[in-house]
C-alpha cells in the first residue's frame, strides 16, 4: 500500500502521501470490481443489470452510476475537523456542504444524504443537538433528504469528540460530462473566490498560536453556483473541482497531473484576503495550500470564460471570483506560477502534512 | 435529542438508548427534509427533479430511493469493532458484508459502495494492506463495485486503529416490497442459522475475559439467501433483517413494535451452538442478545414458510434455519417467548449495553 510501516498524519493531508496511499485502494478495488465481473472491468458480469459499467477509475471524488437513462453521482466523505466549532461553521455544516460540493463539481443536482456518526463516549447532547441541527438547516436549505443513518459509540480516549461521515447521491442531466480528460490549450481557470480561509480559520480557532485575528471559514453549498457556472459555460465547462484539502495548489495539480498539457497562474490574480495572508506570512503558509470549504476551481473554454465570470460573480457565493490562469502547451502536466515579483516557478502539490484534521 | 447530557456508550448498543438517540436524529432531519420540499413531505419541490418523494422516514437501514422506473436502495454504516482482526473475519470484510446485507434486506441487489477509512496515526500499514485485500475479496464476491471513497488520518490517540463507512447502492426489482408493514397475523418467523457467534467470537477475541473456545465470526454476505428467500416465497415475504447489533431479540421487537400485531417465539427452536451456549452461560450473557453479521431473520406468509425454510437450508449460509415463531393477535407490539422451562415471558429489546464496538 505503502513505502511507510505506519499510517503518518501526512497520509491525511490531501497532498502527495494521500495519493500513494489513495492510489494503493485503487489497485485493490479495482481489481475487485474487475474480479466481480468476470475480469472485463465495470459491472457488466453481475446477473441481468440494466445498468451500464461505471467509471473505470474508482475512488475519485465522486463515481458517475449509470442507472437507467439518469446518471446518478455517488460520493463520499468523513469529517473529523478539530476544533468541531469554528468560526463559520461546525463539523455538522462542514458534512453536509462538503457532501454537497462534491456531487455538485461532478455537475449533479444534490438530491440525497446518508449520514453516519462515530461518537466518543462522554461527549456533550448539547453539542450533538447543535450538529444535528446545524445538518438538517443544510441539508435544508441544498434541498438534500437525509434518508438513511448509522450512529456508532466509542469508548472515551478511543475517539475524538465526532467524526462524521455524509455519503451523497446527486443526478446528472444529460449532455453534463465534467472531467479533466475535456481541458483543451487555451482554456482559462477560474477560482470563485478568495482562498484559504476556511484553512485559516480552523488553525486559528485552535488557539495553538496567539494570533487574533476576524476570519470565518468559507464553509458553503457550492451547488447553485455551479449550476450558474454550468448554465453559462454549457457544454464548454471543462471541469470544476472545490479546492479543500491541499488547497487550490493541490487541486490544480491533480487536474493537469494527466493532462498533456500544462497550466499557468498569475500569483497576483488570486483573491486572499488582507487577514488570511497577514496570518499565513505570520506563520509561514502559503494560502495556496490552506483549505477551502466554499470555493472552487472552474476551467472552462475561452469563449465562455468571461460570461461564466459574470455569472460567478452574480452569486453572492462567487462575488470576488477571478480569472487566474490558462491552459498552455506545456511543459505538460505541470502548474506555473508567475509570481508577484515577475519571477516565474513551479507550483507543486502539497507534500507531507500542513494542517491536520482541517475537513 | 436526549434525556442525557453526555452521549453513553449504551447509546452505541443498538439497543433501547440507540433507538432514542436515533428518534432524536429522524426528527431533525424529517423536519429538514419538509423544509427541503416546502412542506410537504419528501423531495417533491426539488426544481424539475423526475424521481418521486423517498419513504418518509428516515434513517432506515436502508432508504429505497425512486430513480426513472428502478428504485434504489441506499444504506450506511461505519464500523468500529475491537478488535479489527477477530476468528472468522476483520474490520474490511465485516465493513463489505454488513452493508451488503443491509442492502439485501430490503430486497435490492448490491451493486455500488462508498468507502471511507479513518485511520489513526501510526497504524501499521501491513493491517491497512491487510483490510483493504479483505474488502476487495468480499466486494468482488458479490459482485459489488467500490467506486468512491475517502481517507482521514487522525492524530495517535484521537482513534482507535481504523475506523471503516461503507456506503452502498443496490437496485430493487419491481414488485419487492418489504417492510415490518406488511406482517399479517398467522404470519411465521424465520431465522436463518445459529445466533450470537458473531458476538461471542469478537468479545473473546478481546482476551477479556480466560474462556479459550473454537468460535468464529458468522460475518458472511447474505444478498444470495436473501434472493434465494424473495425466489421461494414471491409476495409472501413480509420482511427480513439482518440481526447485528441488540441481536435477535431486539431486531424481532423492532419488527413488530409499531404493529397492532403481536409474536411469539421457542426458545427451543432458536439455534445456539453449544460453544456460543456454553461461553454465554459462564458470561451470563444471553445469545439473543447477541450481535450477528450473517444471520436473518425473516418473517414469510404461513404459505410459504415451509418452501422458504427449504430454500434457506439450502444456501449454505442457511443450513441451520429454523421456523422459530409466529405472528399472533395480540398482545400487540410484543414479543413473547416460550421458555426451554415451559413459561411465557416477554422478550424486550436490549437495554442499556452489552458489549461495546461489536460492529
Amino acid at each position: 500500500m505503502s513505502k511507510h510501516d505506519r499510517v503518518l498524519l501526512a497520509h491525511g493531508s490531501g497532498g502527495v502521501m494521500s495519493a500513494e496511499l489513495i492510489a494503493g485502494f485503487v489497485r485493490a478495488f479495482s481489481s475487485a470490481q474487475s474480479a466481480a465481473s468476470g475480469g472485463v472491468g465495470g459491472l457488466s458480469a453481475v446477473p441481468s443489470t440494466s445498468l451500464p459499467a461505471p467509471s473505470p477509475t474508482p475512488l475519485n471524488d465522486q463515481a458517475i452510476l449509470p442507472a437507467s437513462g439518469k446518471r446518478l453521482a455517488f460520493t463520499t466523505d468523513s469529517y473529523v475537523i478539530s476544533p468541531i466549532f469554528f468560526p463559520g461553521g461546525d463539523i455538522g455544516k462542514l458534512a453536509v456542504c462538503g457532501t454537497v460540493n462534491d456531487l455538485a463539481m461532478g455537475g449533479a443536482r444534490p438530491l440525497y444524504m446518508s449520514v453516519s456518526f462515530i461518537i466518543e463516549e462522554g461527549f456533550l447532547m448539547s453539542e450533538l443537538d447543535l450538529i444535528v441541527a446545524s445538518m438538517a438547516s443544510e441539508a435544508a436549505g441544498a434541498g438534500v433528504a437525509i434518508v438513511t443513518g448509522d450512529t456508532k459509540v466509542v469508548e472515551k480516549g478511543k475517539g475524538d469528540g465526532i467524526f462524521i461521515n455524509t455519503t451523497g447521491i446527486g443526478v446528472v442531466e444529460d449532455g453534463i460530462d465534467l472531467g479533466p480528460e475535456n481541458i483543451k490549450e487555451g482554456d482559462k481557470v477560474l477560482v470563485s473566490g478568495t482562498i484559504g480561509d476556511h484553512g485559516t480559520a480552523a488553525l486559528l480557532a485552535r488557539g495553538d498560536f496567539k494570533i487574533e485575528a476576524d476570519i470565518n471559514s468559507d464553509c458553503a453549498p457550492l451547488h447553485e453556483l455551479s449550476a450558474d457556472i454550468i448554465a453559462a459555460g454549457g457544454a464548454s465547462v471543462r471541469t470544476m473541482r472545490d479546492a479543500t484539502r491541499g488547497g487550490v495548489a493541490t487541486i490544480l495539480n491533480e487536474l493537469i497531473e494527466e493532462s498533456t498539457l500544462g497550466m499557468t497562474v498569475r500569483e497576483a490574480s488570486i483573491p486572499v484576503r488582507d487577514s488570511v495572508q497577514g496570518a499565513c506570512e505570520l506563520l509561514g503558509f502559503e494560502p495556496v495550500y490552506l483549505a477551502n470549504e466554499g470555493k472552487l476551481v472552474a476551467i472552462v473554454g475561452p469563449e465562455v470564460a468571461e460570461d461564466v465570470l459574470v455569472a460567478m460573480q452574480a452569486n453572492p457565493l462567487g462575488k470576488d471570483a477571478a480569472l487566474i490562469g490558462e491552459i498552455i502547451a506545456k511543459p505538460a502536466g505541470m502548474v506555473l506560477l508567475e509570481t508577484t515579483i515577475g519571477g516565474r516557478r513551479i507550483l507543486g502539490k502539497l507534500s507531507g502534512q500542513l494542517l491536520p484534521r482541517i475537513c
